[in-house]
């Protein structure tokens, strides 16, 4: 599936798998994991690939940990059975806040193949024990904003990444100074704002999912 | 840009830089390449990413050749001055004939690119000689067939990549033996039919870019 | 200089270049940046190093990437000139919060380095506009704890960093659910846990440099 | 067994596993593989070695498939049975058309290592049902020359690599326009001599088989 | 354990697996194997990270398996049973005589590993045949000298490491000429001090197990 | 050239390059560099390619390195002036003494190799200050014996590698036990045995150049 927030594009596809890693077997439960990647033009100027470079980043690994983690905070791994799900979320246009967006299309596509599990009976019931969403939200000038493109994102004070369940419980928060450090008082907003935004998407999610 | 040859579906950019490879320096010419990749979940079965195996596979490596070959057939590197453009051709989705229709669209990228740089003075006259289009055409059972899909491409006998110019000439003929070898008339029979095929792309590249 | 907390001790040693990155050259700024490693028996039970696999794991970059943007929001650039300092931040024990002790021991090298860089007149004045220090707080059962050791870590539901400066801002904060999500409340225990413990440790760190 | 076409000496050894690659197992077929590698000074100045460079170049890549898909060809899996066969051709000494020398020198190497076999009884019958050999073709100034030298090879408009059986059909057909795109009628020249060029190998290699 | 000769200091640790590498699956015997490494900032300058540059260099390929081959001259495999010792010898601070200081920590690293074993009952009995220690020895002016600092090193116009055993016989010596080539008189002058350095030390290492 | 030592055949080529390694630029001071590979199927079993791999091993790594020191022994780098020679040493059939084959026949290239220079007056005078051969010698049972074969290397008890100048002084000397530690008289004999190898490799040497 592909979701779009303003300017960003990111695909995301879920892959099904009935062995999980090997630390993992005879454990009788599941695994979810993500890979994240850009193409080399989704972004204005051209990156090269980390295919060429011959290694994976250190920005696409957190981004990649990040989106595993977050999925894995829905899902109740015994009732997944000792399958695996990877979920890919390549960024075919950049517009600021592309790991939140992936994180907000995985939680999608994680719902249609655990869909498709079920009706292949690969499952006992039903994995999905809430929804997630993501949401980046900044400190501009000394504006909070929701939601940031890339020129607010460069210009931020402050970014920070909100995860949330669609039950309303924080699975991540990651805010860090880029210019600034920042107070109590800056944090405590954004993170008003950050629960907002993410019931809004879960909102959104609930929508495309009926 | 988007290139859609039947359930193939491959994105194709151009990227321009005022250098050239190191080998090129001091030339006066340019130089265009292309890089070739496919997403994990392109194909039916999960491939594993390049970037994550840490190396390029043999595949790509061929193709991303062959684009840039390709290419070059239709490119005065003096009218170009020191400049690269490189092609960036994803696959989104694949069914048969991905390096063909990553060949026609990276044509059409390179002319929008050409264009940006003419606009920008980059380069004395028009670079472009000539147009490139790419087709596939096989022998399934006893049939030619041209622009196989998946399917017909697993159950072809003899599978035969043909790269031409707009003006009707070959660049690249590649010709393989899947199954059986195969004699000169199969071998004529395909060439008329890649033939063929590439002339009605040359005419649709030229209403997508009028 | 070598740094423990509880049963981690990790060893942070500053390197000075009187050189910048390539896309950081002629601006008159400095740069520094950490990297992060672990001996393969700092740990109860051998890793295989990384060196010997041939690429950096992701934990590994997510760590040198915290460590270096944490240093970085104490730094004034200007003053610093174009120089670079790297801060090599070894674990030779690992007992939990293995990132936090790495951190503010990482600060205290830093200032090593910017006093050696200050009696060779390599820099205008002090670059050093704050300081810098990090803790690891988390949820067990249902107590708030500072400074989880690694059995705690491994029973906590919420695992959070928090680095601070010294004049009390947040510099980054990254909270994890490992088990259930958690709430506002939950959230809030923990930055008042952590503002205290870096305050206490920005106390230690004016001690250890008198 | 050493293959020297005029300046061209390649090493081609042949080396028999009893087994197969996992994807193959159980299947109750053999597999054929082929490696292709250059000395560092093979050619006139010297290149750096893949080996050192930590990473197999596009064009070994390509050409190693070449070889084996050629070889591949004239062999009937079923007999081999669950055996593997893999081709080490090493360019000692490169004047112009390895590629082609080694899979000419490759065949030869094959019918050994079946002959081996057979006194071993690992395979049921005879599994080579055709004899494979290759020559390079390509039109200097106007003429369509064979089996091109690295003089003439740099000097070629259009470069053609034809790999036949010694019963007279193709396996392999690579045509490229290295100048100016090439003519139906300068292809069927070059498909014209590099069928005679193929019929002459062959007429070669069954004298040093017998 | 960390040993110290003058201002070299090697942190040495013995792990122990209950398996042995593939190739000596089934055999009865065990392995002993050993990994060499230096932190950045051992040396007075800073040294890259070998897992940040992705491959290990020559030196440290080769003082990895001379420590590994030094420690199995006094192991006895079968007594070990199918159990692997692997021995980390990581360099916190290089002055010289690094691989040496390694080999003879790596010994008493070995002694508690094994007593660590036999306390589980891992092995019959002691595995442990000989003791082993290593010291480098060089002649620099005129003068033979025993285990060289860095600055000495440097100097020395030949330099010779000598592995021992506690019995007094030679497990390795590798004198290499750094400047002129050395005669006979040299080679036995430099055995002769060798030797007594290794007696010296198998000294110390009793009184350290002790 | 092509050494061979019985068995064993080693293609040695030195390459002239009329610059350094950066390290070395602006010294007026020249550099000799070796790299030592086996063909896959040197040995009586196939070993996988390093290029294949993507690492090159540490045995690999250590002969590299051993050869260029030896060559090194008998240059005067500011005669050479700032210019390199790379000795590739390949090895194309094993049949022990791999290593020391190589040092002997790589001597020879770098001979011809300065005397090619020495005819475009790219050095002042003869770099070359001496001569240099290598041998391995070993104990098999209780007997020494001079450069052992693959069978005799393998049941050999020690192992050792002399490298001498042609005026009779020793290079390099390493001696590895492979079985059990060997005494000061075995060393001794293996020494004077390995002197009179050089010895009679330098008249070869001398007679092959006259």
């Amino acid at each position: 599936m592909l979701v779009e927030f303003g300017g960003t594009k990111v695909l995301c596809a879920a892959s099904v798998q009935d062995s999980v890693p090997r630390w993992r077997r005879g454990s009788g439960q599941g695994w979810i994991t993500a890979e994240y990647a850009m193409l080399p033009r989704a972004t204005n100027t051209r990156n090269d690939r980390e295919s060429v470079r011959g290694k994976i980043g250190g920005r696409t690994h957190e981004i990649s940990r990040l989106i595993g983690r977050s999925l894995r905070a829905c899902v109740d791994y015994k009732t997944l059975g000792e399958n695996s799900i990877v979920i890919d979320c390549d960024v075919l246009q950049a517009d600021g806040g592309t790991r939140t967006a992936a994180i907000t299309g995985a939680y999608v596509a994680l719902v249609d193949a655990v869909a498709w599990m079920r009706k292949r009976k690969m499952c006992g019931g039903d994995p999905l024990v809430d929804s997630v969403a993501a949401v980046s939200v900044g400190v501009v000038g000394s504006t909070a904003l929701l939601d940031l493109c890339y020129t607010e994102d460069v210009a931020a004070e402050t970014d920070m990444n909100v995860v949330m369940t669609g039950s309303g419980a924080f699975v991540e928060v990651q805010g860090t100074a880029e210019g600034k450090p920042f107070d109590r008082a800056a944090l405590d907003e954004l993170l008003d704002l950050g629960a907002a935004g993410c019931a809004e998407l879960t909102r959104l999610q609930r929508e495309a999912l009926a």
